[in-house]
């Protein structure tokens, strides 16, 4: 299955009647990673019928509420629903004291494991590793302490080139794995079968990188250098920089910029000020400097790569 | 303007994507009450176009986070939108420290002070009162501590009856507070003009009560005798009636059980079970007890009285 990214909301601060605070699914090589979780992201995860169940790892960039207040709600339904599968937290140091103060006064007894791994580096640091996929977090500029995530897939096995593997008897199904590692193959005779013969490229490995909320910092650019798609925040248009800087955000010509400069595939916006009803100037302001620049769809599903 | 209820959300447990957690605005005498707070309630109010500014009070019946995990969000929002004016809570113990554990490690700073009326009395209480409205607690049972709440209307004053005021010159209009008392006017005369010749009855004074979630619990008969509306849960029906003592909730024939040993006016029954579809079977059964049931309308005001 393509990896794929649903963003459930993408609104700043205040949740409306039709949209809801940034919260998203990326489904990467069969994994579900939760990113952020406002209010309302249980209800969201409903409404894009996602097999919510499946999530293991939740990744919040920051405790401001608008990314992190659905998190209560959702844990205390995956009790509901009987899960017994431990969960995965990753976040800002605080965010244990948090949901566990929250659980004890409400009773919130859970059934299953929550693992709290408490970030506080201001380094981009490797934070989650299993066979096929590897997260980092981009360590952003906000108001508090606040971190972007990068997903990366590994590198993928070589297909199989079966038509010139069966001209040679020699090689068992039991050597297939060798082979998609890009291992040669050496006949009894001592002949080197060299492995682009007997298998072809992988798929292509895809990253997603995940920055909300965060004023302008080049310091990303070597962290998301040519991932396949990037969300950048885009409080702000341009004109009103200075508040963008004042507040820890960026504008869409900033975002653009990032994007250009780590030449990254496509550019999503997202976090808009309430203040902006048609949305469009904001890629109108991107697409000046970055021309895959994209609005964010709530619920509609994005191939990644 | 009438007393009236809306119900902002009365599902049990999880939200659904057409059902939400608890929370009901009621608008009596001009005040804004918020009850119970469940997740999303912010954007329930919003659909019911209130003028949620104007809440200066939220009353909480538990901890559970059906019931108040929309509390975080709603200050944050009520602080984006600029609130000065204080906000009462009152809730269990504890709901403080959930709450300022939460604003302190979200950096939710308020701009408006939060009073905090922290309840531990297993007895009624009255814990509001102004001019025209009181407010008690209805000691619930159930698995945590729980209290409904009792909002009732004071007397209202009498109306002037000014046909026959007109008839003597000696009233002048700074007697009327007086009239509107129910005080006789005693002209210069010696004659006493009685009350009821100048004014006529007051408008009805209404009454409301809030109850989730509890077990079929007579003790509150008392408290809740007359009331124009009752709002009761009924989680199960009456043959899962040891599950619902089990959880510490109520069926839907308890519930009437109660509205009819109250001899309250009408009684809407909520916080149904998700394993009901259809729920015409509640007010099938309760009818059986008490016939002014009905169900309750997500969004649509109710007038009380």
């Amino acid at each position: 299955m393509s990896t794929h990214l649903t963003i459930l909301g993408f609104n700043s601060a205040i949740p409306t009647v039709n949209s809801a605070p940034t919260a998203q699914l990326l489904e990467m090589e069969e994994r579900h990673f939760l990113i952020d979780c406002g209010e309302g992201t249980q209800v969201q995860l409903r409404k894009a019928k996602s097999r919510f169940s499946k999530i293991n790892h939740i990744f919040i960039s920051h405790l401001h509420g608008d990314h992190c207040f659905g998190l209560p709600g959702l844990i205390a339904s995956f009790r509901l629903l009987g899960r017994e599968t431990p969960m995965h937290i990753y976040g800002p140091k605080g965010i244990a004291e948090m949901l566990e103060t929250i659980f004890r006064l409400t009773e919130t007894h859970r059934g299953f494991e929550i693992i709290y791994h408490e970030l506080s580096s201001k380094q981009s640091e490797k934070i989650y590793e299993d066979q096929r996929v590897e997260v980092f977090t981009i360590p952003l500029k906000h108001r508090i302490y606040c971190n972007g995530y990068l997903f990366r897939e590994k590198q993928k096995p070589r297909h199989l080139n079966i038509k010139e593997i069966i001209k040679y008897p020699e090689i068992e199904t039991c050597d297939y794995h060798n082979l998609k590692l890009g291992k040669d193959f050496i006949l009894k005779d001592g002949y080197v079968l060299k492995n682009e013969v007997l298998t072809t490229d992988p798929t292509k490995s895809v990253s997603y990188a995940f920055c909300s909320d965060t004023r302008y910092s080049e310091e990303i650019i070597p962290i998301i250098q040519n991932v396949d798609v990037l969300y950048h925040e885009a409080t702000f248009l341009h004109d009103l920089s200075e508040m963008a800087q004042h507040t820890g955000h960026s504008t869409a010509l900033e975002a653009a910029r990032i994007a250009r400069k780590a030449q990254v595939g496509k550019l999503i916006l997202g976090h808009f000020s309430n203040r902006y009803q048609d949305l469009s100037v904001f890629t109108d302001e991107a697409r000046k400097i970055f021309a895959e620049t994209y609005l964010p769809q709530q619920l509609i599903p994005v191939q990644i790569g």
